[in-house]
């Protein structure tokens, strides 16, 4: 018997955070739910991160994951950008946190590498990987994708990605 | 009769964010307390953001304010320097939000028009006019010295600074 380890992955941003559950057994994967929460452009900026406080305390209170996994940020071209993604992701760490969930993080090319097998990879490929490494009848949306990417990546202890970029192959998930 | 509002004050940084809280009685400011919260650099972003929330929870669960005020942030000449920024203060509006706080943001230019009734004044003289303003014993350290100015900012209505700038001068708090 293998327990069950629920993650819970993260995409942030300020007008769209994606989420992504999964269910790690043994190697096995299972998909539970995924979705956006969007904030409001036109509300002031602790509204929108209440907003995005209170989607990801919904989410957690409703599916209860044991863990969580969010995508590390980088620098935007525009400053101003990279201070409201800033700004979106320290919320997000905080309701993360605040229901204490110990909280991974994984830079996009570690969640590439963990999902397509290389850091290169184009969003299609990994909405694409997505699909059907957790056998979902169709493809999330975008947001809901990176997220459960990101939680995939965690559930292979971020580890395959290294591995996969010597010499190994992944393919349905395994190496091969 | 007067009624008292209680404002505290946010100068939000990873590494040390700055409280002060003030009584707001008719146009009378009195001190309640202030103070900074410090993240051990050695922890992980999450544990770094986790002790950020929690530090203004327990000053909030403390000195139960009614409204809050938080500084707005500027881009860093380092992108890195400003995702991180970005993210402490992203979780110090959620550590607001949730305890049901109105937060108000200000930027440094409004915060120094309003203390020292100019927008160029130097880190020093703000500092100095919140000593005066509140009739402190000493001056504050420069992160609580910063939130201080934020609060009595937000119980100027973030108004006086404007009206500073087209002629009037402030001495001890009054426009003279």
């Amino acid at each position: 018997m293998s327990t069950t380890t629920r993650i819970l992955g993260i995409d942030p941003g300020l007008r769209i955070t994606g989420f992504g559950i999964i269910d790690k057994t043994g190697q096995k994967l299972a998909y539970v739910t995924s979705g956006c929460i969007r904030s409001n452009e036109k509300d002031s900026l602790p509204l929108r991160l209440k907003t995005l406080l209170d989607g990801i305390s919904e989410v957690i209170a409703a599916h209860q994951p044991d863990e969580a996994a969010i995508e590390k940020v980088f620098v935007n071209v525009n400053p101003q950008s990279t201070l409201l993604l800033g700004q979106a992701r320290g919320a997000a760490i905080a309701a993360l946190v605040l229901a204490g969930l110990p909280v991974a993080e994984y830079t996009a090319l570690q969640i590439k590498q963990a999902v397509v097998g290389h850091g290169k990879a184009a969003k299609e490929q990994v909405s694409h990987m997505v699909t059907r490494l957790l056998q979902l009848p169709g493809e999330p949306s975008a947001d809901a994708a990176d997220a459960l990417a990101c939680a995939i990546c965690h559930a292979h202890g971020g580890q395959l990605g290294s591995m996969a970029t010597q010499g190994y192959r992944v393919k349905n998930g395994r190496l091969v």
